[in-house]
């Protein structure tokens, strides 16, 4: 790892930047990647949204800096502190750790923003420091994963040791793919259909690995899916809901979401939607429901945001608008319970 | 399994009865447990509610039950099917796969209710005949497991072997407990702690099974910890937030819901909740929040219930009463990232 990549050094060197200024007598002063959405571009030679030149100043001459000047400082400290006892910590336990060393936050949502300010800070996810979330999504598949954590490093697992899947978590996040049996890998929606495709062994029919979403996913599994595509060179493909939510975990999958403009290495700019797609919809005569308001508006946003402008979302977007109705993954039961196996998704992996 | 235990002959011998009344030239009934709260009993014998002898009678000669007639004995037929194939089912699916048949529920909230029919009707719960919720919690520790699911069937698992923890999934719910090298369970209610006490190898220390609960557990994972207790012969205790809700966390392990009056197998009256009680949160300075109308609420409910007469449960509620204010396990990072690991857990489990 270079210099600048390596989550040991950024720490270091942020922390000897601070002191150099305090030494040299004057205020320290951090400027911070703006992470407004009017920052926010999409980077057609990356294929994802990134951080504009926008710069916010945190100086802590400014009585009004301080408070959040010391929190980042604290944050990079705990950050740092992880790192040396290769520990993790989820989000919230660093929330409740800052009591110990009378640095306050006002509620958990100030911690997790302060967070992110370090992650733009220093160019690093909050992964790289340790710092997860509490709820994963889970992996199976003929994939054997070496991992790199405290106690296992080296250690090798098959992700099809457990038929319940393995969870995403900090362990796995950070394991390296060392090889694989799959051809493709298949990011679905739901645990339901999840579970449907290991027990119907469809992972063996389709050579897939399967990864289970779980709505909006967290950024461990962008991360493990960015890395099957770019490690063991599979193609990925997602099958969601046909809603606009759906549609959109899709969209933030291929490519990347605003809320993480500043961290790299998430998005599959290959990857694929194959559906629910309002065709299918049609095609498969699919059991629907209404869009409510909401799913209307959620329509309404999409269609103006950039990541939408290409042909075929432009045409979902109008084929849901013609329907302004959805469906589930699990609406392809209405056919019997194997129907999505031995006929939707051959039709659209084909 | 003897005839009424086993899902298969179970539902066989719903299916004669319904088939023998309509041979016999007669509108087949169906009595059903009442499960509504006047029929639940606590059982001091088992040590956990059960349901009285009131039921409820579904007639399929009155207008006004044939549609939950119908839709009763469509749902044996699923989990019939479902068995026969070896499958597994989520509620959804089960929801949506009764559209294909032309059975209609109104949402998902009344085909869950009908399952719950279903259970009641043959006294077996709903992951007997393999349908399950979405929602999983996690398992990690020095136990060998031996699966039972089809394709698995004899192959075993150490639950160390992802340090993520493993799911507790259909698979794992259903697998065996084979032989450990641990001497307690341990469950906790946050992804966070689970993670924590994995990674600095507290699990060894204490000889712990640890089960995340994720908040209310799902059943699954109330089964598993009967069955560690029950199989391996280990003592369970049970660490949640210092508030009503992680106290009745504790409290539906150790006696049972309402909810699940008709399913046995689920309780372990044996445990223990070691905290965080309101003593601890003087004894230890926890950082503390405000108990909130809800808590305060949620604590006068608990003390007109049966399941906290015992004088330890009085003490509790007490101490909760007197101080008006929670604290989360997550409160003793205040005091450093392993304090509850070397000094808060060994005395407790001491």
């Amino acid at each position: 790892m270079s210099d600048a990549t390596d989550p040991q050094n950024a720490l270091t060197l942020l922390g000897r930047r601070v002191v150099q200024s305090i030494i040299e007598g004057s205020f320290p002063t951090l400027e911070i990647p703006d992470r407004s959405t009017e920052n926010i571009v999409f980077d057609p030679d990356q294929r994802q949204f990134v951080l504009g030149g926008s710069r916010v100043v945190r100086n802590s001459s400014n009585i009004r800096h301080v408070k959040s000047f010391a929190q980042l400082l604290w944050t990079a400290y705990f950050a740092k502190e992880l790192l040396k006892a290769s520990r993790t910590s989820s989000l919230r336990d660093l929330y409740y750790s800052s009591e110990a060393f009378g640095v306050k936050f006002t509620d958990q949502s100030e911690s997790d923003r302060v967070v992110t300010d370090l992650e733009s800070l220093i160019g690093l996810a909050r992964e790289d420091f340790g710092v997860f979330p509490e709820e994963h999504s889970s992996v199976y598949g003929q994939v054997t994963m070496r991992y790199t954590v405290p106690g296992y490093d080296g250690r090798e697992v098959e992700l099809t040791v457990s038929p319940d899947g393995l969870p995403i978590g900090p362990a796995l996040m950070t394991a390296e793919p060392v090889r694989t049996g799959a051809e493709i890998v298949l990011a679905v929606e739901s645990g339901g259909m999840f579970g449907r495709l290991i027990e119907t062994r469809a992972w063996e029919r389709f050579k897939a690995i399967l990864v289970q979403l779980g709505g909006q996913p967290p950024r461990s599994t962008r991360r493990l899916l960015r890395r099957f595509h770019e490690v063991l060179g599979l193609p990925v493909y997602i099958f969601t809901d046909g809603d606009p939510w759906g549609m959109h975990i899709a969209q933030v999958i291929i490519t990347g979401s605003a809320n993480a403009a500043h961290v790299r290495g998430l998005t599959v700019p290959d990857a694929k939607w194959i559906g629910v797609t309002p065709a299918d919809i049609n095609n498969y005569s699919l059991p629907t429901e209404q869009m409510n308001d909401a799913d209307l508006k959620r329509l309404d946003e999409l269609t103006q945001d950039l990541r939408y402008t290409g042909s075929i979302w432009q045409e979902h977007i109008r084929g849901f608008r013609e329907l302004r109705r959805k469906a589930e993954q699990q609406a392809f039961s209405r056919y019997g319970m194997d129907y999505v196996v031995d006929t939707y998704l051959p039709d659209k992996l084909h």
